[in-house]
């Protein structure tokens, strides 16, 4: 490869991550062949199945700004959501808005994965340098050639090589799963116990929302969840994280429908649910989510009709492969750190990647593959890990602490120390949602938030809080958090 | 199935763990196909190729004396080590026995992997219900079918199914592949940075062994090591350990061989290692392996010749795969947990693994498959996790501690108290290769025994040791010992 020639890049994979990196390189004056195992969404609608709904942050919109189009995106396919209401079981008590910063600006947006999936590729598209062919499934590269293969809708096979092939193509990368038989790829999948459903709260007259609009909805019940997320045609996309076994299961509600099915010959009409099983549908969610079911009229049709999908998170390395003549494979995005969806960050660290590797190439162009998808590594794959752990975390903070008065009350007081010493103290959460600071950093500063509040909570506790006014109380917060910094500094 | 007739088990994999169990099910009257991916080692000359020396110990043993194999083996395949043999960097030092118990009895055993190999499949086809097939390469397995496909040496492709496939097929095992892909399968693979390589110290005349036979031979060298074990023709093979990059490294001396080869065209003569890089690598083991270079006449040229391996553990779960009709796929081996081989424990848990399994379905029958593997794993998988963790352990003591005066120090103190309180204490090492109490009460003890020599030694520390007779110092230890455990009782 002589460097003055525009360089070729194979994009496996038109999803969120691929179209976006697409028009990163296009305009770096790389030749961009994009390929996706689906259809065009723009002509045969949008089948992205599963996804969860998705909830843009700084971190996506700092991927996006790069390209120009985080104010197109915040304007045209966006909610913003300022902070979590969680619903009580009872229907009695009162909803609760947890706003997620001091700065109502500070809010996460709902997007719909399909919606912004079709703003990029749209964008993709009017770059002269990006073409874009669907109904390409790659079923495997070939490392010695720089290449990779996919088969057509018709059963025929497709070689496509290029200077650097660019893996994003998922959770269940074919890129990565040719890297991992490479001696010496270490790779873990782990699974959680939970697994996921979508179900659906419709739009009210004229396309109003019928729960707030502005709010990330929580239903927290302690072993499980159910979430509902605003779409601006007026209705919401709800989410259920709950045990494939046990109390509070699928397998509880569907599973006899399940045997059923699995029990069922090829060519016998698929079981349908029974009217028990329907009625035990509704009576569940009636006694656990109580305010919601008057506002979900097709509940038991879509609990049977929508599948239940599992949790994965992944962890690999190394996420390339160069090869003697200089010629790359690299993976980013899911298809190198799949994460659970409880903070919200895949979409936006895999567009963190995105600009990321984009910046290194620019910078360095493709003639030193070798060092610069070395750096690239270098630089994302501790924080990959880090927001890994941290989405782990924080489910147990949505499905269970988020109900809770305690944590309520630690969160005031987190708030509280935000305020008063805002150039020392920031949340981890608003590190990882309001900022782009490195999620290993918004892991460690959080850590150390958690033992300063460990530390402080106990002289001001939640007890003693009602009888004191808001202003002597922050006093208060405010003395005791300089005396412990007295003891240790920062 | 009826619980009457004869049950079908399909082995994949001759190997170790293969031929074991292909004993094992076809005594309890099961009709057994095992396939094997090699030709038949008694006819082609062994080569398993890359294989480590192996210890067989106390559980491989119990795994053999299920199928009265036991004493053959010893009798006819093993050579006793009862100790480790240090070999210090200078060659004026002396050499250090360390027995790994006071009772000269205990002893692991070197055994060759292709000679026990033999001996289990001549032992495997004396079984009427036994019938080995090899040069059938495991590609895929049909679970819904529960069939494995091979492909033969000819490139046509064999089903076969059987209501219990058993896939004892190695750390890469194909079966574990295929189970790999069902939904909600976690599995990790994690790479050591250091590699192995075989050498050979060749036997002296009239087959004597050229050092001491009856140890394990080690050079602890701090980040690296080499080991050698007797083998019965008068030889020994050696393995190093040495990281593949840095200092003492693989890459260090067969690094730019490597890169010339790589870069050959593939009609090119392979390049040979220059005079330079041979005399390198003798310049290196005389400063480093001093006493061992006189007794290697072929280093450079095994050292060239030979390939350089990498070291995975492999975790997993579910080790099964049970279907609607009660057919059913299970692994067990390196394929369900594939560990490094500092402990010399992979064979004999295997073994373990074996007698295991066909304990549960002697006592149960094939009929119910789905609870009689779930137990399997239920009593299986902890105690693999286990010895994976010791094993990962032990490398840093075999490289590092072995040559150390104080861990000469502390093990001297540990077998003071195993002798004084033979009841009470028992080194983690003996109940790993002494014992078959399950590996994970083997690694609690130790953690245990671990935490009470931090607080002994302390009282009588090194130093002290000199100036007293044998008798006083151990009635020192006895009653330091008497007074910890008044403090914390057992």
């Amino acid at each position: 490869m002589s460097s003055s020639q525009p360089r070729s890049v194979l994009i496996v994979g038109a999803g969120l991550a691929g179209s976006l990196l697409a028009i990163y390189l296009a305009r770096q004056g790389c030749k961009v062949l994009v390929c996706e195992r689906r259809d065009d969404p723009r002509r045969a609608g949008y089948t992205g199945g599963r996804s969860i709904n998705l909830a843009l942050s700084a971190r996506g919109l700092w991927g996006l700004a790069g390209v120009g189009l985080d104010r197109h995106v915040l304007d045209h396919d966006a909610i913003p959501m300022p902070g979590r209401m969680a619903h009580p079981p009872s229907i009695n008590a009162p909803l609760a808005f947890q706003p997620y910063s001091k700065d109502p600006r500070d809010a996460i947006n709902s997007v719909s994965r399909g919606g912004l999936n079709i703003t990029l590729l749209n964008a993709a598209e009017r770059e002269p340098n990006v073409t874009i062919r669907f109904g390409l499934r790659c079923t495997d590269v070939d490392l010695d050639r720089n290449s990779a293969i996919f088969e057509t809708s018709t059963g025929q096979f497709v070689h496509e090589s290029a200077d650097l092939i660019a893996g994003a193509d998922g959770a269940y990368s074919p890129v990565r799963y040719r890297l991992q038989k490479n001696d010496r790829f270490d790779y873990s999948q782990t699974y959680l116990q939970h697994g996921y459903k979508e179900l659906c709260i419709p739009a009210g007259p004229n396309a109003a929302h019928a729960i707030e609009k502005n709010a990330l909805h929580i239903w927290p019940r302690g072993g499980s969840m159910m979430i509902a997320l605003p779409n601006r045609d007026g209705s919401f996309t709800c989410t259920l994280f709950w045990p494939f076994q046990g109390d509070h299961s699928f397998e509880a509600l569907e599973g006899a429908l399940a045997d059923r099915r699995r029990a069922a010959a090829p060519n016998d009409p698929l079981p349908q649910p029974t009217d028990a099983e329907r009625q035990a549908v509704v009576g569940f969610f009636s006694r656990h989510y109580p305010d919601a079911v008057p506002l979900m009229p097709t509940l038991a049709d879509d609990f049977f009709a929508n599948p239940t999908g599992s949790l994965v998170t992944v962890r690999c390395s190394p996420w390339r492969h160069v090869n003697r003549d200089g010629t790359a494979v690299v993976i980013l995005g899911d298809a190198a750190h799949a994460i659970v969806p409880f903070y919200g960050q895949g979409m936006n660290c895999a567009f963190e990647d995105c600009r990321a590797l984009a910046e290194l190439l620019a910078a360095r162009g493709l003639t030193d593959l070798d060092d610069t998808l070395a750096e690239f590594e270098r630089i994302r794959k501790p924080n990959a890990d880090a927001i890994a752990d941290m989405a782990l975390d924080n489910f147990v903070e949505m499905r269970d602490k988020v109900g809770r008065a305690e944590f309520l009350y630690r969160k005031r007081v987190e708030q509280a120390i935000h305020d008063l010493f805002p150039d020392r103290v920031f949340p981890q959460y608003n590190l990882v949602s309001f900022s782009t600071v490195p999620y290993t950093e918004a892991r460690r500063r959080g850590r150390e938030l958690d033992q300063f509040l460990d530390r402080i909570i106990p002289q001001l506790p939640m007890s003693a809080a009602p009888a004191m006014p808001d202003a002597d109380w922050r006093a208060r917060v405010h003395a005791i958090a300089e005396s412990e910094w007295r003891k240790q500094p920062a």
